[in-house]
Formats: C-alpha cells, structure tokens, sequence
C-alpha cells in the first residue's frame, strides 16, 4: 500500500466557508479501492455542529423561505444542468471507489437524473406557493359556516442527512432534492470512504452560485454529536447500516425530543421466480439476466440487491446452473480503469472483511457456496493483466444453496457485497412465508408471466416490502431493474428495512413538511391557503339579479396581474327546452333514452322523465360564461370532478357561476393556470352540477392586447 | 370511603373468550371519582399476551381479510346503530368517571360518532376491494410497457391500542374504527380508572354478534408485557403521558423491531387572540367562551385543552376579567348527577393531587393564581346541597397570570386539569414565537377576524402543530370547538405532543397498511390493483378497424354480473365541418373566437386557426359511445380529469375508445359505480383528449330486463 502524508483533508462546508480544522491534524485514512493507494484524510473535530444547525434553521429557512416551491423546483433543473456539465470531473473520481463507468452512471447520472425529475414533479403536482393542500376541504356545520381541512407547510428546522458510501452523488442528492423543494435545508454528511466524491459535487454546487444561502451544508468527516443538536423541528434521514441506524433511534432526541428520524437499512431483497417460468422461457432468461446484474452493479454492494432467489424447488438446479453460467460468460472482475472490466472493487478492505466474515458465518449456519470462491480471485489490471492479486477490495461473486430454506442465516444475515442465496418453495403461500422471513425489506421481484401468480405473490408480500418489481416477456427489456430505486416511487421499506420512506416523487418533499389540520370560516381558510373556497367572500360580475356587483368586471378580461381569488361571473338565466334536447341528442349522436324516450326515462330511479344531457349543460354553461372577443384567457384545457347532482327536464332554466379559485404562475412561462369553481343552478337555485374549468391566462394581456 | 371487598374484577377479553384471572386475586382498585367509592378491581396477571397477539395475527387477520374495505365499513355503522340504542348504559357508567351529561356525550355519542363517520367515508372514498391505490401511474419506459405505482395493504399484525382514561369510549373507538376498515385486528387497552366503560362498550360491541373473530380483544387491567410481543408487522398505538410513551418507544422492538408506533402525549395547547379581537367584538366574546369551555369540559381533563391564552399585551387584564366572570356565572363544581352541575370531578384522586402538585409548581416558578382557589372548592351533592367538600376528586377552575411570558414552567408544564394562563405578546412574531414554545402541539386557535393576521398566525404556527383553529364572528357558533377533535381532520401533533397522527378520515385507515411501490407491465399492475391500466389488454366491441373483436358485446350491455374491468368499445370515425363547429357555437352560445374567428384562433399560441370546442367533442364522443336503448346502465354521474391534448379543427375526425376501468359494486345498493377510461383520438391516431366517464351500473340487469 502506497501513503502520501501529503494527502489533504477533504473539506466541509459550514455556515457558507470551506472549512477545515486548524493546525492540519491527522484524521481518518481515505484509499483507493482498487490500489489501496492513500487518496484523502477526514476529519470534522471542531467543527462548529451547534453552528450549522443554527446556521440552517435561521440564514436557510430565511433564504429559502423567500422562494415558493416552482422556484426552487426551477433551481433544481438549474443545478442539474450545471453538474450534468461537469460529470466528468465526477466520474474521474469516481473510479478510485471501485465503481466501473456503469456503476458511475448510476451513482452520478442517477443523482442528476433525481434532480431533473424533482424539478419537473414539483413544477407539475404543486401549487406556486408554500401552502400545499392535501385533500378536500370538510363541511363541518351544517350551514356550511365551519369547514377544515389539511394543509402541509415546511417544518421549521434542518434535514440532516447521512448517507451511505455505495452511492456518494445519488445518495446525496436524492435526499437533498425533496428536502430543498420543500423549502428545508440540508446538513449532508457521506460516508468516508467515498465522501470526497460527495464533496467535489457539493463544491460544483457552491460553485454553479444557484443555492440560496444556508441552503446546503456538508461535513467532511464524523457527525459527532449533530443528533444532540436537532429536536423535533428538524428531520434526520440516515441510509447506512442497522446497527448505526438502532443506536441514532435510540438517542434522547429521537425517543424524547420528537427529531423526525427516518431510516434505510440492511434488507435481504428476495427475487421470486413464478412456477409458470420454467428454463426456456423469457421469465426465466429475465430472472437469471436480473440475479447477475444486482450480484455484480456496484460489486454487489446495493441495498437493494438480490440476496435470496426463492424458486420453485424442481428449479434450484436450473438457477443456479444458469447464473454460474451467466456469471463466467459475462463477469470480469477488476480495475474498473481497465478494459473489459465489468465488476470493480469493494469499497474498502474493511469492506471486503466484512463481506467475507458474513459469508463465512452463512457457510457454517449450513450454506453451501455453489459457484465462486473466498480465495483471492483473478483480477484483471489496468494493463489488461489477469492474475490472481491479493491487494484491493476484489472479490468473486458467490452464490449459495441451503437445504434448510428457514435457516434463519439465509434469511437474517446480509453480505454486502457480490453474494445470493438460492432457496427452493414448494408452493405460493411458502414462497410469501420465505420472502416474508426477511422481516422486512425494500424490493422483491415477482418473476411470471400468470397475472393471478403476479397477483397472489405481489399482494401476498406487499406489506412487507417497500417495492415489488415485476417482471415478464412484456418488461425484460424496458424494466429499470430490480436494483434501482426510481424518483418517482417511494424508496425503502418496513422491518430490518428501517421503516422509512425516501422517493416517491412529491411524497419526500411531504416528509419536510407539517402536515396540519386547520379549520375555519370559507373566508378564514381562504385568506390561509391563496385558494378560494366554497362559501367566501368574492367580487361577481355578470347578473346583477345574483350578487352581481356594479361596474365589476367579467373575470375573463383580467390577467394573471389583474386577477384576484374569489374573482367571479354569475351568468343570467337560459331556459331548456324539449326542442333543444331532441337536437342535441341528434346533432352529437347521444340519443340514449333518457333524452329521447319519456317512458323509459320514467322508469329509470335516477330521472323524472326525459332530462338534458349532462353535456348540453356544460356546453351551455360554456355558453354562458365565455367572453368570446379575445383576451388573457388563452384556453380552456381540461375539466376535473364533474358531477352531475340534479336532473334537468325541459322547462326547467339554468344558469352558471364562475369563481377563480387556484391561480399558478408559471415560472417559465409568461401564462399560469387558472382553475374556476363552476357551478350550474336551476331557476330554484338546486344545485345541477358542479366542477372546475382549467385555463390557461397570461400573466400580463399582451398577445390580444390591441387586437381589434 | 366506602369499599365493597366484592367488588367484581373487570375482565379481559381475549381469543374470544371473557377472561378473569383464576382464584379471584387481588388486582387494582377502582373508585367513583365522586364519591371514592369502590366501584371494580382489574388484574391482568396470567393473561396470555403472546397468544392474544397470535390470535389476531392469525385468526382475526383471516377473518377480517373475507370482507372487503366497503364490507368492515358497513360493520362499523351497524355496529354504531347497535351501541346507539344502548348508550343509556353506557351513560350509567360514565357518571361514575366524574363525567357530566355533556361530558359523556362527548366520549360515548362521539365514539358512535367516529364509527358512523368512518362506515360513510369508508364506503365513499375507498375501493371496495382489498388493494387501495395511492396517485397516478407513473409511465418508466419509454415505449410505455414499464410503469410503476403505490398501493396501500393492510399490515399483516396487530393493532395494539393503549388508550387514556378520559374518553374511555371515544378513545378506544377512534383508534379502533380505522384499524378494523383496514383489516387490522385492534387488542384495545384501557386506562385503569375508566376501564369499566370501555369493557362496556366492548362487551355490547361482542354480544352484537357482529365483530369477526379476533378483530378486537380488551385488556383489562396492565398491558405487561405485551410490547415483548408485537414486531414490524404491528403497530402501537399510545394515548397518555410523554414519560410512559417515551418509555415504550424506547423498547427494544420499536427502536430494533420496527414496531410501527405512534403517540398522542402531553401538549400545551394555546388560544392566541389577534390584536383586532378586542373586548367588544365578536372575537374576543367567543375566545373567552372557548377559554371557558376548554377549561371546564371534562374537567379540563383533555390533551386538547387550552393551556395558554396568548394575548396582546394589553388585553390580559380584560381576558382574566372576563374569563372570571364566565366562570363566576357558569360554573358550578359537583357530582354530575346533580342538578346544575356542570363541571365534575377528576377523573381520581391521584388526578387530583397530580394537578394540584402541577400547579404549586408553576406557582413556585413565577406563576399567579388570577382565578379560583387551591382550596377544596365547593361542590354540589345529588341533595342539592353546596358545601366545601374534601372527598371526591373536585377541584376549583384555575387561571394563573406570568410577568415573565418566556417562563419555562408556562409553556412546560402540564397541569392535567381546570387550569389555563393567559400571557401577553407584543406583536404576532412574538405571538408565534411563544406558541412554538410550547415544542409542539397538538391545536391552537387563532382567534381573528382579519385575514392576513389569520394567514401570518396560521401559517407560522401550523408548523408546530396537529391542527390550528381559526374563530371568528362566523363560526362563534357553529364551529365544533378547539378542544373536540373530529374525525375528518388529523389528531396529533408533532414534538411534545407525541409525533403521531390518528383520525383524519381515511388517513387514518392507511396508517394501518403498508405504502408499497409496484412496478410491471400494464397487464401485471392491472391484475394486481383490479384496475385497468393503460396499456392493458382488453376486449374491444365495436369498429373493427380500431381492435374490435367479432362478437364483442357493447360493454354498457353489461350488468356488474358480466362486465369485467378491460371490457372495451373501440366507435368508428366522425369527421367534424366547419359548419358543424359555427352550429354548435351558436346553439350553445359559446362563441369563443377560437371556435369562430380563424384569424385571432391563428394568433393564440395554442391553436392552428380555428378549432372545434372541447364541449363538442365530449358530447360527439358519448354520441359516438352511448347505447341509446335501456339497459343496466343506469347514468352518467360525472367526469373526471378531462384534459384536452390535441386541438381539431375543421376537416379532422375523431373517434373514441372507452374501456371498463374500475368496478365499485355499492354493499348498500343494487348498482355500483363504473369509472371508464375515454380516449378520443383524430384520424391520425393522435391523442385529442382524454378522461373518465363516470357511470352507475346495476348488478344484474333488472330495470330495464323485460323491456320492449
């Protein structure tokens, strides 16, 4: 092993400065995976932790707080366009942790990836603003006086982040990504053996100046006591190993302080192999494809890798046969710098101790290693050598078989590197029982081709897995894997998994945030969340004989810059006749019974005889409503929850009332949305349908401005 | 004090069985709080805790898991219609808890309460099946053969419920009514005091023959050692004091176990009232109302109570005035069975000396009695008699006043009983600040009537709290008070108050079910959910051109017996004139220039000239779709997620598929509901619209059977 004393410390980044301790002590060793060569030192004592929590409860929030959430969604874009410009930097780093170009792509392409989709998912499911309803708003009077409903806001401290070695980029960023969208700062601390990798992306972060002050903080180096700092303002979100995560849970702060404390731990991911997916089938090539790629990405050393395949028990054989096949014809381990190479290096000779130990107690709980070995393997070098070498972290991928399926070391016991169990089920509901002895977990794949086998495993395990991926002919090629956690849906999973929830789209900028129950008047709970609700107060224009007010204008001749909540049009009375029935239903086609045939529309429970159809009414509504002269309403692109709750027969008269009631602003565009409570009455003020039109409005009138 | 050596033990009940401890041992005294009297005994001792676990794990998950989520809906009403003909023994009991007519109300009317409103939510906002699914799709491939979702099941254990003794019936319900929705077996476990109610209700709830075996079992008397056997599968639920709540979720199987755990701990709750409530208005009339009723209610026994007013500077004295005079002419202390009474006692005499103590302690620290008396107060006997009196658990209202308003004893210490502070702020930060004092909470009221100071309070609060109440002139009457929590709206609240959530409608059922993400192809999330995704196969009637199927039935022929969720009917092309867009325009009277003015249409960025309205493309697409003779589709209620893609102007054609979605057969009614997934396309395949037709279907073809 070659040392530098020279090496530097890597530094944090504390209260807006790079910092390291005074006086260049000695800290914690950081090597080069696959040279052993001494790359960086750590060390975080006297680090001000008081200071940085303080520092992003106060400065952060601050200048955090003065963005909504499509802004800070937009950062996010921005700063992945800023660091997706400067992967390579990254990834050169990246190779001294033994990870392959393809386990670089995951970890620093995945981390920019997550950045990408938080801007567009907040941009696209959030409103404009830092109030996020959940739900529909509850009567609670029965004058309609007194309603409630939930709303989420940003809690008020920091999230703290430690992240595992595995995945320095992805892990950060993707606790980083909901925490900053939700307005929250971040305190990040990766792990050691990698963090420098973490550090270099956090500085082209600092770097790109796109984050808000106090926005982002890193510690190089031990936490230390940063949980003594937190309290229940504060989220601390810990990826890492189960024994860590037992002893932060167990902290004064977590048990007695109230600190939001979530997190992701050891799993032993079970794959399941349908009875319907004999060898020959393309379930069956899937699943062997898949035991491969969670054995070797990252040389194994994935949370969510597969370590136990439950198979049907005639098909152990077949398995195990077709990945050792599988595993000669494609796996070459060594220096992911070299060519060919397809499996790097653990992380760290510790790394490869640990791993090592586990398997080891796995074999003498009465496992059997069916393919690899514990011996030094053959190692291929950057000078396109092969030869066995026992310096690095290099090990063999290693499969095991087990003659008792409930051995508790198959099912408890989780070698964090290259190494899967093949267990054999006699039927369905064994196979659930084994999946299930894994006492919780993140993924489990379901492999058939049977929808009823995909329903019955998939149901049959889901409350113990946090994600269930499954496969068939229809997903071989286009699934994103068993392994890979994806923005979108939620990461983590019950039990020994750590019963925590990352991911999942909005869902993680949520666990940033209150939820709240708040209750009021329609006015009150209006004023509070900038959404105009049912029963406040509002400025009509339109009919005077309905609250029609003077010399108010048409809602529709306003922009974004004019336009209020609670802005309104209350339209004058149309009478419906039978004529316009019958001509309606000729002229769309619709000529269903209840339009056309007062005999069998009587005998219908809902109706009093031949009514109007619901889409004539809408049509109508939009008669009524609409300013035809151009102006700021560019469009009308959708319609949600229409109902119809009162029949309309000929005779009868109905007029609309149109209220502004969610405005967004769009941050790249020079229009918004605008949704509109609709509402259609009869003449006796019954209620004949309700919904909400959506349009797009410019935020100021240009592009019709002296049109005409 | 009179005690009965016969007092009767309350029992347990557990693995269906009514169970006492053998040979009538000693156990646990339990006293009227009027009187002292001795009223029952409770011992738990040689329960088998383990085999109560096991006996829902097993027995009550089987038994739950044959109902649907409509179905245990449906159970809960009837099982609400049955304890509301028997309240009156359950109001018997009550009086004995030193409850008064409107305290028992609250706790045995409420608890019915919660179980009617969780059967009507149950049924209306869940599937009625045994999967719920949480948002979207989410499309993962490019070729949209990928694609994942969330889905909640329920876990697969327990719901342990250890619940606090001044609502022995509501407590034990609200927690109850979610589980049992879910599916999930409740082992309810009383406080000691009031534990003969709740074994009551249960006993009623048992001899209504309508719980499945195994969804509830009591503990009666210490749950031991019951923690030592729940794990990840089952959840805890905690109502009662932080000291013995932290010291479960310090146990070994909540920090290590992953038991899923959630608490409702101490909460110094607090009333701030907005510097434009001043004496005179409606606003400060209603929060010295509600001061008064928060303090006396239950005795001010209540985890919602208002501990802390929170008042302009200014105003104290005029609150401590008023709030006195409130008390003066409303109060009167005594055995609730007396005339007139309206504050009981204490729920025991520990309560008692435990509140006293609470009190002489804030007094010590700096607080001042401004209101009532430490003496034994005068109470009211059933003779009618008012006397000072020093037996029962009686205590006089109390208000305390701080010259210093950051006094840690006033936003730390819980005096579990009649007894409030008023302090004054300077300005709302400072309101805000000395609200969040109080480290988390679980309501407030804003007392306001001026939007924007509701706005700034709520919004800078709601962070430190489970719910926010806002009061004003318009809900003086009818809101349903800061201290009742309802069970629409979460109950909870984060740090002191203990981090969890209960209630709040469905929310509440989910946290009785495991998030799992799950990903596939279309066909296998279809069989999965039981709801039909895009991309799916169907079975398509109609034009042949478009995929029909020789011999398809037109799926609106289908009754609920027939119909299956893929059922497809593919319409053949229309094409749309210009003379039929400026028709539609004019009948409707939707006269949108883009609809009749090609020049301006050409000027707005979204359109190509001028275009047919979206309104008559809906309704041609039901012309197109509807089957105009009678038959088991009974109505069209409503649409859903109308969204307009592609515009179509003149010359273009449309056609729509329509293909069964999702199938929610009503228990209570003779039809269900039928969501169908409405695509209209143009004639070059494009996407012009898309959205869900929402339909009511009987379950067999009766009304219309024979007709014609």
């Amino acid at each position: 092993m070659t040392t530098s004393p020279m090496a530097q410390l890597v530094p944090s980044y504390a209260q807006g400065q790079w910092w390291t301790p005074a006086g260049d002590p000695a800290g914690t060793q950081v090597l080069d995976a696959n040279t052993g060569e001494l790359l960086a030192r750590v060390n975080s004592d006297g680090l001000d932790l008081a200071g940085m929590v303080n520092y992003g409860r106060t400065v952060g929030q601050r200048e955090l707080g003065k963005l909504s959430l499509h802004e800070r969604a937009l950062v996010l874009k921005e700063l992945a366009q800023y660091l997706n410009a400067r992967r390579e930097e990254l990834y050169a780093l990246s190779f001294q942790t033994g990870a392959t170009k393809i386990d670089s792509m995951v970890d620093i392409d995945g981390g920019i990836g997550v950045l990408f989709t938080y801007s567009s998912k907040g941009r696209r499911e959030l409103p404009n603003s830092n109030v996020i309803l959940d739900g529909p708003m509850e009567v609670l009077s029965k004058d309609g006086s007194f309603a409630g409903e939930h709303i989420y806001t940003r809690i008020p401290g920091v999230a703290a982040q430690i992240n595992a070695f595995n995945f320095p980029v992805w892990g950060m960023l993707e606790k980083f990504a909901p925490a900053f969208i939700a307005g929250v700062p971040t305190i990040a601390k990766p792990a050691t053996p990698t963090g420098y990798v973490a550090e270099a992306a956090v500085r082209l972060m600092v770097e790109s100046g796109l984050l808000p002050e106090g926005s982002l903080q890193l510690i190089s180096g031990s936490a230390r006591t940063l949980l003594d700092e937190l309290d229940y303002r504060d989220v601390l979100a810990f990826t890492g190993s189960a024994s860590t995560a037992n002893s932060l849970k167990a902290h004064v702060n977590v048990v007695e302080g109230g600190v939001r404390f979530t997190c992701e731990t050891d799993s032993l991911n079970a794959a399941i192999l349908g009875p319907d997916a004999v060898p020959g089938t393309p379930e069956f090539d899937a699943f062997v494809k898949s035991m491969v790629t969670e054995m070797t990405v990252k040389a194994g050393q994935k949370c969510t890798a597969i370590r136990r395949a439950i198979v049907p028990q005639g098909m152990v054989p077949d398995v195990v046969a077709a990945v050792g096949a599988r595993l000669d014809a494609r796996i070459v381990v060594g220096d992911p710098r070299a060519e060919g190479v397809t499996m790097g290096a653990l992380a760290s000779l510790e790394q490869l101790r640990d791993v090592r130990g586990a398997v080891e107690e796995m074999i003498a709980a009465g496992g059997e290693l069916a393919y690899g070995t514990l011996d030094a393997p053959v190692v291929r070098s950057t000078s396109g050598e092969d030869s066995v070498v026992d310096a690095g972290a290099f090990m063999s991928p290693l499969l095991l078989t087990w003659d008792d399926v409930r051995n508790q070391a198959v099912h408890g016991l989780e070698a964090f590197g290259p190494v899967s169990s093949v267990i054999g089920y006699a039927d369905l509901d064994e196979a659930i029982e084994l999946a299930a002895m894994g006492s919780g977990s993140l993924v489990a794949t379901v492999c058939t081709n049977d929808g009823e086998t995909a329903r019955v495993l998939t149901t049959g395990i889901a409350a113990h897995h946090g994600r269930v991926h499954m496969l068939n002919r229809e997903t071989a090629r286009s699934s994103t894997g068993h392994g890979s956690p994806v923005p979108h849906l939620v990461h983590g999973g019950p039990g020994r998994a750590g019963g925590g929830e990352e991911l999942g789209g909005i869902r993680a900028v949520k666990h940033h945030m209150q939820r709240t129950a708040i209750q009021g008047s329609p006015n009150l709970l209006t004023a509070v969340t900038g959404v105009w609700h049912t029963g406040a107060d509002r400025v009509i224009a339109g009919a005077a004989e309905f609250g029609a007010v003077e010399g108010a204008i048409h809602p529709f001749r306003k922009s974004l810059a004019e336009l209020n909540i609670g802005d309104a049009f209350a339209s004058p009375l149309r009478r419906v006749s039978l004529e316009e029935i019958t001509a309606f239903a000729h002229e769309t086609g619709d000529t269903f019974y209840a339009h056309v045939d007062n005999a069998a529309a009587e005998a219908n429970p809902f109706f009093p005889g031949i009514v109007a159809h619901g889409y004539l009414l809408v049509s109508w509504a939009a008669g009524l409503f609409v300013q035809p002269a151009p102006g700021p309403v560019l469009a009308n692109y959708g319609l949600e929850n229409l109902r119809f709750i009162t029949p309309v027969p000929a005779g009868d008269s109905i007029r609309v009332t149109l209220t502004a009631k969610k405005i967004t602003p769009r941050v790249t565009d020079e229009y918004g949305e605008v949704a509109w409570d609709a509402v259609i009455n009869n003449q006796d003020g019954e209620i004949v349908a309700t919904y909400d039109v959506l349009t797009l409005v410019e935020k100021e009138d240009v592009t019709y401005k002296n049109w005409k």
